[in-house]
């Protein structure tokens, strides 16, 4: 029997999704329940418990040697808590105690889902082999993680690389976070599609008027929806140049739905890369797509865990054992 | 005699500052030339050359383990060479080559001086006891560094924490580095003072058009030299909001000639930041004055020269022993 395996929890607005990960990151075990999001929290809870119950009534269950949450965010590791945006009944909850108690005392690590899909694509996808990283996650909203100097930097409370709340227009439009001008009301898809409509673009028969079919648009030559991409591209570039001239990355990494739209947003961001990344040290940066797909969230959970047990050694993550 | 020294170089555009530095941080012997910053690489060099005469030829050489090289920048740790701006005979000059030569083959490490001044901030200064901070000089320029984990972060090429240059205003007025509004475009010295003059802002009788007289109109109740020091102090914040989102910083640490202006500058500072510093893991950052003062380069320079010893465990510090 497998003996080194580490169990992994995916935890969003729409399903909780669970597996068995071995050490080549190959799920063995899976589950999924959608998620009762507009529910109380013992519901969601409940949920939880019955993707926990499916893992754990596995016969490979015995081999698992750590537990790791990926999670919407926000969340604070070093309380053990979250409080996604989407599942209103979660605020402040209890995730890393409540999945312990049900496991039987399994070591818990929680990070934000956008350190966990960073996780991934380092271990397994286009980050890895570097040792100074920012994965980027481009859909509904903008989420993000950070590699520095070879580990996972989820940072004190799971948060780190949240590039989709640094402001790069000071004086812009109020976002829902409360400040202006952040990268995620630039860039995020529902953005891309809502700054295309107020500059004219017009859906077509189908009346699809998200960001795809704004990119769709794009491709066919709109000039008003080129210039949606370019503008989600040009802060997205400021967003990276920003980092790297913070921290020292050499690669930054672009997932989600909206990078989806390939060089329809990767051209003009390189271009614009070029315009905010002007140090010497910042200009050898590179920019690649992410490759993990839909289970960048487990495997990156199961790496995450990985990463904090003791015999690898202390990378920042917070493991709670179970009492 | 003592057999735990660190040997520590300040390279700036006006002098070449050395000491000794004991394991507690006080400077035990100090050396100190004017930067002949217009002449030929190998006139600086003989300027650093005779300040390293006078630390060798100290009795208390014998203890020194490694030496430090805090340096303007640009730097590149990782090729061991510096290209700062103000000394132009200086470009890709192999500073720690040459330095290892000339101290009979000492290992040697070398950071930006933003950094530098973080690693005396986090010894011994206002940074001391935190696990996570951004440290910065707010001067002719803007620079910084960054403690992440508990660590001197100073990244692959020793440039980390570079706050001056990222962009805050995407659309802004051009910066010499070539990218637009940058937080140095609008938050140095000499820009406090040329938005305060164009806005009608006039010097008093002494012809002072520094950022200090512009403070002191401030301090007077001048409204256009109050609204200069607030919009420094907004994209200083922008700044410290975006490195905090991205990196957890529990407290941001200013120094420089800028901060001199005290709460002309903090006070509206700490006000914006809870404009941009919105999601809950930012909320309780702190902004604290620099403590090291003008020692701050020597301290950090040995500092980091520490962090960077075997015995201390690696932190990402490239030490380049001599051959």
């Amino acid at each position: 029997m497998q003996t080194d395996l580490v169990a992994a929890l995916d935890i969003g607005g729409t399903k909780i999704a669970g597996a068995l990960v071995d050490d080549a990151g190959s799920l063995l075990v899976r589950a999924r329940r959608e998620t009762p999001a507009q529910e109380d929290a013992e519901s969601v809870m409940g949920a939880v418990g019955e993707v926990l119950a499916e893992l754990t009534s596995s016969p490979l269950w015995s081999g698992v040697r750590a537990l790791g949450i990926g999670s919407a965010g926000p969340v604070d590791a070093s309380a053990g808590t979250v409080s996604p945006v989407n599942v209103p009944g979660w605020r402040g909850f209890p995730l890393v105690e409540r999945v312990a108690e049900a496991t039987g005392g399994l070591p818990v690590v929680l990070v934000g889902d956008g350190v966990a899909m960073t996780a991934a694509e380092h271990w397994l996808g286009a980050a890895r082999g570097y040792d100074n990283a920012l994965c980027m996650v481009v859909s509904t909203g903008v989420g993000g993680g950070l590699v520095l100097g070879g580990k996972l930097r989820p940072g004190p409370t799971g948060n780190a690389g949240h590039i989709g709340h640094i402001s790069v227009d000071l004086d812009g439009d109020t976002c829902p976070c409360g400040a202006r001008g952040c990268v995620e009301r630039l860039a995020s898809g529902p953005n891309i599609a809502r700054r295309a409509l107020e500059h004219g673009w017009r859906p077509g028969p189908d009346g699809d008027r998200s960001a795809a079919a704004v990119a769709a648009s794009a491709r066919a030559g709109d000039p008003v929806a080129v210039a949606s991409y370019e503008r989600a591209a040009q802060a997205l570039a400021a967003g990276i140049a920003a980092t790297a001239t913070l921290v020292e990355i050499d690669i930054a990494v672009i997932g989600g739905g909206v990078a989806g739209a390939g060089d329809v947003l990767l051209a003009p961001l390189r271009r614009s890369l070029r315009d905010y990344a002007t140090l010497s040290f910042v200009q050898r940066l590179t920019v690649a797509p992410a490759r993990m797909g839909t289970d960048a969230g487990l495997v990156g959970a199961a790496a995450a865990a990985t990463a904090a047990l003791p015999a690898s050694g202390s990378n920042g993550v917070r493991a709670v054992a179970a009492q």
